[in-house]
C-alpha cells in the first residue's frame, strides 16, 4: 500500500515519477502505445467484479451520506458503463496517432530548414468529479497523445477510482510504457488538490472536469497552465429571415437533446420581425416537453412566460427551464451574445447567407453554429474521436479538445553547418 | 493629458477601451489593418524630431543615475534606430494575415460541417524594458493579427515611449481602426503593472519581454495567461562522428554571434571520442574570441580552462563565458540537456543521421537543431516574418512566436438543421 503519511513527500513522488515516466512514453510508438490500451481494457474486461464491488462501497457510502439522485446516478457503474469504458480504451487505440507528425516545413532567408514536430505536453493533471470512468478515459487520452497523467477523482467515488486504476495498472504492466505513465492520487485529502495545482517543476497543465466550484478553485489556485471548461450559457438565434420549422426543431433539440450538456441552449433570442408567428409554436413544444419558460416583456406580449430577470442572461440553467428575449435583429442578437454569454456555443438559424457570416464572424464563442443546435458541441461529433473537455479559454486549446489539445510543437531546425552574420 | 489620479480606475479604462477596441479590430479587413500600419509608419517618419528629443530627456535622466552603458546602448534612440522602427512597421504591414484563415475541415459521423477559423486572442498586454523600440513592434504585430494592445514600457524609457506612442496614435486616428487599438500606460508606477496582471475580464494574454527578474514577477503575479520568455541556457552536442571543422566553427559561432541573445550557446558538450582531438582547436578560437572556458575535470586534462562548478551548467551568461563538459557520447549529453538547459535551443553537430533522429526525438527543447549553430533561433530566421519572443513555454506557443502565436482557432459548425439524437 501506497505510504500518504506526508502529503508533500507523496505528492512531490507522484510529480517526479511522472515527469520520468513522460520522458520515456513521449517516445513509443504507436504500436506500443495502442498495445498498452489493449492491455488494460483486457484487465478491466478481466475484472469486472472487483469494479463493480468497489462501486457498491462508494454507492453505500454516499446513500448514507444522503446525496442527490443525480450525483449517485453519475457515481453508480454497471456492465454497460464498464463495457463503455473498455471500448472507450479500444477506440483511443484506434486513433490516428498526433505525436511526431511534422508540418509547416517553411521558407527561411537564409535557407536553413525549419519545420515543427508534434510533442507530447508532458505531464497532465486530470481533476474530475463524481463520474468514474473519467478514470479509463482520460487516461487513455493521455497515454495515446504521449502524456504521462496523475489522475485526481472525486472523494464520494475514491473506491471505484482506485479499482479503475489498479485494473489498468496490471494491464499497463504488461506493456512497454513506464508504470508510471498513469498515476491517482490516492488520499481524499483536499490539500493533495493544492499541492498538485502548485507542481510547476512537474506538471505542464491541468485539466478540471467537473461542476463550476472545482473549475473556480483551480483557476484561482493553480500556478500550472490550465485548460479550464466553464460554464456554457449557450443561445440560439431565431433569425427574421429563417425556415420557421426547422427554427422550432433546432431551438427545440437544443434545448431538449440533454439539459445537464454544457452545449444546451439556455437563451433563446428570437428577431422581432418574426416574433409573432414563431413564438406561440416554440411555446406549445416547450410546453408539450416540460420546459419552464422566462421571457422579456416583449415576449410576455406575445405568449404567456414568466418573467425573466437579469440574472437570467447570464444562468446555466442546465436543467428544464430557458429564457427568451426578442432582439431587434442580428446586431442587438450578437451583442446579447458576446456580453452575457460564456463564450462556450452560439447558433444563428437564418436562410440568409450574408447574415450567417456575420453571425459567425462576429460572435466570440469556441462554437459558433449556423443551423444546427448547440448541442452538437462535442468532440466526438465535431471529428476529434474523443474529447478530454470543452474548452471556454482562448489559449492553447478551445472549444472540444481531443488528442491535439495535449500535445504541443517543437521546432526542428536543420543544415549543413550554415553561420549566423556571416 | 490623462487622468491618472486613481491607478484602478486609469487601468480600468485601459482594459475596457481595449476589450471594446479588439471587438471591432477583429473584423477589420487585411487591408484596413495594413493602410492603419502604413499610416503609423508615415506619422513616425513625419516626427523623428520629437521621438529624438524625448529620447534625450530619458538619456539625460539615465546619465544622472548612471545606469550601465549596456542599457544606455539599449535606450537610445537614433536616426537608424527611427528607420527601422517605421521599416519594421511596413513589414509587418506585408506580411500575410492570419485571420479569417479556415482549416481542418474533418469527416465527422453526423455529417454536419465543422471547421476551423483563425481569429484573434483579443487583448494582448506587452510588459516590456528600456528598448523603445517595442513600442512600436508590439503595437504592429498586435494590431496585424487583430489584437487591441495595452503597452507598459520601463521607466527609463517613459518619455521616448510617449512620443512614439503619440505618433502612433497620430497614423492610427486617420485609419479606420479603433483608437483604442494601442493604449500605452503612461505612469512609472509599479502597481500598474500588477493591475495590468490581474485584469482576467479584460486581457487575454500577456507577454513579457526583457530580464529575468520581470519575467519572473509576471510569472509570479499573472493571473491572466502568460507567453512566458525564460532563459536560454543552450547547448551544442559535438557528437563523436561529426565533421571537426564544421563542429568548432558551429561552436564559435552559436556563442560569438551575439553574447546577449538567448540563442548564444552557454554550454559545450563534447563527446570523448573526440575531446582529444577537437578541445585543443576550440581551445584556440575561443582564446582567440576573448571567451572565458570554465571546464569539467576532463575538459581541463586537455586543455587549461578554468574549473566549472555545478553553478555553471545552470547559468545563462549572456556573456563571453562558456562551460564544457566531456560527455560519455549522446546519451549522457541528451540527459545533460533535459536536466540542466532551459528547453530553449539545442543542437547536435553529427554527421550520423540516426544520432541526429534520436537527439532531434529526445531533446525537450523549443528548438531542436542539427548541424547549425543555436543562435539561429529567431522568428524572422525561421520564416515568420517577425517575432513577438521566444516561448520557453509548452502551451499555446513554443519558440519564435510570430503573429499565429497572437491567434486562436474558433470551431464554425454548419448544417441544414441537422439535429442531435434522432
Amino acid at each position: 500500500m501506497t505510504d500518504i503519511t506526508d502529503l508533500t513527500q507523496y505528492m512531490t513522488r507522484l510529480g517526479e515519477g511522472a515527469y520520468q515516466a513522460s520522458r520515456d512514453l513521449s517516445s513509443l510508438s504507436t504500436e506500443q502505445k495502442n498495445k498498452a490500451l489493449e492491455l488494460m481494457a483486457e484487465s478491466l474486461s478481466d475484472n469486472k467484479e472487483d469494479l463493480l464491488e468497489a462501486n457498491k462501497e462508494d454507492i453505500n457510502k454516499a446513500n448514507e451520506s444522503g446525496i442527490s439522485s443525480a450525483l449517485l446516478d453519475r457515481l453508480e457503474l454497471n456492465e454497460d458503463r464498464i463495457e463503455s469504458m473498455i471500448s472507450g480504451l479500444i477506440s483511443i487505440s484506434k486513433l490516428p496517432d498526433p505525436i511526431g507528425e511534422i508540418t509547416n516545413l517553411k521558407p527561411t532567408p537564409s535557407g536553413i530548414n525549419v519545420s515543427q514536430m508534434r510533442v507530447p505536453l508532458g505531464v497532465v493533471g486530470i481533476i474530475y468529479e463524481s463520474r468514474p470512468n473519467v478514470t479509463a478515459d482520460a487516461a487513455g487520452l493521455c497515454l495515446k497523445s504521449g502524456n504521462a497523467c496523475i489522475l485526481r477523482g472525486g472523494s464520494e467515488s475514491i473506491n471505484s477510482n482506485l479499482a479503475i486504476y489498479k485494473n489498468l495498472l496490471k494491464g499497463l504492466e504488461t506493456s512497454e510504457a513506464p508504470n508510471n505513465s498513469i498515476q491517482l492520487v490516492e488520499t481524499v485529502d483536499r490539500e493533495a488538490v493544492k499541492k498538485l495545482l502548485s507542481m510547476k517543476e512537474w506538471i505542464d497543465v491541468v485539466i478540471p472536469r467537473g461542476g463550476k466550484g472545482l473549475v473556480q478553485l483551480v483557476s484561482d489556485e493553480a500556478k500550472v497552465p490550465v485548460i479550464k471548461h466553464l460554464d456554457g450559457i449557450c443561445h440560439v438565434y431565431i433569425d427574421g429571415d429563417c425556415d420557421e420549422d426547422k427554427a422550432v426543431s433546432i431551438a427545440v433539440n437544443a434545448k431538449t437533446y440533454r439539459f445537464g450538456i454544457c452545449g444546451a441552449m439556455e437563451t433563446l433570442l428570437v428577431d422581432r420581425k418574426v416574433a409573432k408567428s414563431i413564438l406561440p409554436k416554440i411555446y406549445d413544444e416547450f410546453t408539450k416537453e416540460e420546459v419552464e419558460m422566462r421571457g422579456c416583456s416583449v415576449t410576455n406580449d406575445i405568449i404567456s412566460a414568466a418573467s425573466a430577470s437579469d440574472e437570467d442572461w447570464v444562468t446555466e440553467y442546465l436543467a428544464p427551464i430557458i429564457s427568451i428575449k426578442v432582439v431587434e435583429g442580428i446586431k442587438e442578437a450578437i451583442d446579447h451574445i458576446n456580453n452575457f454569454g460564456s463564450s462556450h456555443s452560439d447558433c444563428i438559424v437564418t436562410e440568409d447567407l450574408a447574415k450567417a457570416e456575420l453571425f459567425l464572424n462576429k460572435v466570440d464563442s469556441s462554437s459558433v453554429m449556423h443551423n444546427v443546435p448547440t448541442c452538437w458541441a462535442d468532440g466526438y461529433e465535431y471529428g476529434l474521436g474523443a474529447e478530454v473537455g470543452i474548452s471556454t479559454d482562448k489559449f492553447h486549446a478551445r472549444g472540444p479538445v481531443g488528442l491535439e489539445g495535449l500535445t504541443s510543437q517543437k521546432y526542428l531546425v536543420k543544415g549543413k553547418g550554415e553561420l549566423r552574420g556571416n
